[in-house]
């Protein structure tokens, strides 16, 4: 088994929150009705609607990139578009299920920081030549937030996107499979994140921060909600003892243990960017949330990969998570393990 | 809270089995490659080989259907069909998810006890046109082993639908969502269930027989397994956290526990039926496995619902189904209430 | 190359109407906008609109399946599903094309005479378990009128099966790839035989009558029509030089051409009927239009075979279809074949 | 009806050559099989054997757009992608037809004069992470030959993009709707823009050069015409009286007469596009064909708007079509009215 505190692949390769585990082990005695129509289910869609401050449909799933294609689905027809960044998740790691579920085209938009910028937003649907034959009808608009390089949109750029989206009919989805390490960066609440901002429907990832696959496609509209159970059976994303994506999910949201979390994984983040800084390694990418992107030489990357350490290489970094239950004595031995490579190169 | 005692609604509502339980708790701790890369998943697929006695791949999953339709994704194409009995889980239980995954058209067929029977098979393959313009091209037969009305295909009766199938050039998908109960049914071996009666590729379930949305996708034949990984991705069917589904299946195989709980509930299902037969209560089906459709008359079934017993009513009859997890004295308690319940009427 | 007078094969071999070839001739001259921007194409809408007594929508596309598949598309969803008679063409013919366009499942129902019954079509509908979880949502009735075996439904008989249709939300198409036959047949005019008794949108064929590729898709209800291009399009339906097909249905509906052209050939099947059965040959199905299901010896039918007529069998018939320009001789010389070749056998 | 001296809109606007009226008249007269299985089509096919100097199967249909979604269909899977130039037809034109018959994604290169550059290719496929977790898998790349944009790939391009694609194990098809204007531009043989240049699958239209709706997608690789009948009926493309389109491509391909009128609307492109440049005009894409992209300030381009011109506006230019009947004299009026409308701006 890998040491964990050399492991710095990614926030998915993590254990499981104390707390999640024991709602887990609680929802497993007694029986309940199945696919969703259960108790636990049902306080968890409460919990949803109290945590985001308004009425919402919440559906338990055990996938991100099953609650990222079902819920593009109710938004976007076969004949459709759906705008988003180029390094989106949904376009680089979802191996082509959102066009599978919707039928939809992907329209890639460049944009600083791993970001959508509204007004590159408007410039594509400009030209998307919107009612001409043979293009296909924008439907939607999709966010990472945070993106898959650990940026964060702040508010205003989600109510510009927002704005952009509206002001052509389409509707906008949040891949949030990180939702809590944006929302604990931006120090916002989570009603401010999605449905003040104008998102239409939200994935919520919790399985990155302690979870055990467990994921909730949230609407913050209803007619949107109609349709989402049909095309969740349909894709078999549909739970047969879904009480125990449920239960995670619930107490995931019932306390501020999810931020806490959070905080303490991009805590870690930050600090091990600043000290990779100090010891002169380049980081590319703005340290918003429990990423760094660091620039080492390569005879340093092959020596910290001797070493034993995990992380994936992107492009010319070498990728770094932390993630919730990080120890800080990992970053430690990280940081020397780096300044020892550099300095052996 | 329900009172399972009184709960008859299917084996899907039912706890969960201690020591998966246990090996999914266990599988929280360290780190793990995400997505089927990790140490649980391998051991998953090597317990498989041993217990179907040769080398298979497998895959795991949450969702029967989800397994049910990524299988007959690698069998059938678009402008294909797939035959299976018209009572079939695939057509009347998963909101179209086959013909999603495949683009191919379910051919019904009718057959005694639930069950297709080889020389329907084989004489609706020859009225199906093959290879004439129009006609959709027969790729693959589905049996569900036992079937939703909880009858058990005997291992010639599958030799028999193997044989019809290899005739024409179709391959023969199994759903296992109960393959347990059938195997403790039968008293035969996985393998003489599956490969060895011609089954190419299997979805075995371990949900109702106890486990937490734990279900896997078993190939016996290889060249199945290529396109496998990459059509589950795009359904959404890839755990970020495969490990908590593969452990538990590993658990499930590794001794004569998954039998001896299936067992358990097919015993009680048949000596709940003996003694409802004996009050004079009309059986329907042949009890093969877990499940007894009662025949009783109105006013009795009213008042067994309104003594709190939970049971789904199937055409003209009840579905009173026994969990691994049954309690004996439940099977008691309502055999009394229906004896009651008669006089009452 | 084949004598035409042999030739009873099916009417889509036949020749083309002069006046439809005219039409299409002249459109050849000058330039025109392409994809059915044309002048041609707003002529066609608009008699179209005269022909069927209101303001309709109407579409040309070359081909019968297409124009099904895409008029299914724009009724039903890919969660959904499409009841029609169990030897309907879109089920039988079409190799899936209605599932590919829709993702909807066909549920299949049996019927005298090829037709749905109303009844069968209610007490289907009432155990689809409609909003049960995993069953697919019913969203259409496909009519084939006339049917695939020449049987022709009454005008009670279409508003019959669109009242059960209303009553669960269901709408109608009609497959009118012969709907000339079928209104000569009826004597009714085409509004009454579409929108009065009920039907939502109209593969109308012109092909089988004396077009060469030209059918067109009729919506009563504007709705419908708006997702259409883009679905023709998406199926690559949209015909660049769409005014070649548009010109031809024009004309077809311009004067009751169509009527008597459809007529001669119903004529000529009744009267090939009636002789067939005079010399002792027993017909399955009743003669409604350009069909005919003749029972012979097979050594009769082998005789036939030599002789050169061109046919189908189909199940224990031989199926002898008169075409809009069907010679009389030809009925003389295929009456003088069958009884000799009885009265060889 | 617009006056076609006036019409620089497509070569889709233009009238029939009159050779391919002839050659559908005659297949209007007696009976043939329906659906491709006729004389006509069997001549066509050898046509395009000789044609393209070896045996080759081929296809009628009546669209481009069907014609290059059904073609692809057959070469990438629904977990797969299909790289093209971001400015392809298949792309921009199409409504989302090829990603609907493939369900694969498309990946969009950019390069020099609307044309895939080999390295580009290349590079993209490096970092296509095949075999990666989550990416789709590169099945396919596309070139449409010409371009949209009126250039025309050398057969040295062509075949260092088939070289990268074979190193990669993807297929190569072309999208040729005005493959004969290529042919002409390059006075190269069929075969050596095709197979000899790694084509594996051609999509061959003939409708902007002249014929009624007719196209034929021809395999230089027989394991891929197996299931094109399949999924061509299944996408509704199938024609009922296929002969009418076999008898133009059969024409069509019979002798010079498609070059020649090729090589008249590419001078007369070539022509305009000198003159307009004699007079200032700016020629902004190497006219290598039948188009030209003229930039002229806006008021000239109203101006020629109001005389009655018709041309489509296309980013900052306007473009301007020959069609294979373009009268010389139309080439005098648009030169005239371009420099009337500069000296008047």
């Amino acid at each position: 088994m890998t040491d964990p505190r050399y492991d710095f692949r990614s926030d998915n390769t993590g254990g499981v929150a104390a707390e999640l585990l024991t709602a887990l082990v609680e929802a497993a005695h007694g029986t309940a009705a199945p696919y969703g129509d259960d108790a636990w289910t049902a306080r968890m869609v409460e919990r949803c609607s109290d945590v985001f401050e308004r009425k919402v449909k919440a559906f338990p799933v055990s996938s991100g990139t099953g609650a990222n294609a079902v819920a593009l689905s109710v938004l976007a027809n076969g004949f459709g578009s759906i705008y988003c960044h180029e390094s989106s998740h949904i376009e680089i790691h979802e191996a082509g299920a959102p066009e599978f579920y919707t039928g939809a085209k992907l329209v890639l938009l460049k944009g600083h920081d791993y970001k959508i910028a509204a007004s590159a937003l408007d410039s594509a649907l400009q030209s998307a030549g919107i009612g001409e034959r043979g293009r296909v009808l924008p439907f939607a608009v999709s966010v990472t937030q945070p993106t898959d390089y650990g940026t964060v949109y702040t508010l205003e750029e989600l109510s510009a996107i927002a704005a952009v989206a509206r002001r052509y009919g389409l509707r906008l989805h949040m891949d949030g499979a990180r939702f809590a390490n944006a929302l604990a960066a931006l120090g916002c609440s989570p009603a401010d994140m999605t449905w003040r901002s104008g998102v239409d429907i939200l994935s919520l990832g919790a399985t990155k921060n302690g979870a055990i696959n467990a994921e909730a496609v949230i609407t913050f509209d209803d007619t949107l909600a109609t349709e989402l159970p049909y095309r969740m059976k349909r894709g078999g994303l549909v739970l047969s003892k879904a009480r125990f994506v449920s239960a995670q999910i619930e107490r995931y949201l019932a306390d501020d243990l999810w931020l806490a979390r959070a905080r303490r994984a991009n805590e870690s983040a930050r600090a091990l960017a600043a000290r990779l800084r100090a010891i002169g390694v380049g980081i590319d990418v703005p340290v918003h949330i429990n990423m760094v992107f660091a620039r080492l030489p390569e005879p340093a990357v092959v020596a910290l990969e001797r070493r034993g350490f995990l992380f994936y290489r992107v492009e010319r970094d070498i990728r770094l998570v932390c993630r919730h239950d990080q120890d800080v004595a990992s970053i430690d031995a990280l940081v020397d393990a780096v300044r020892d490579a550099i300095a052996a190169g």
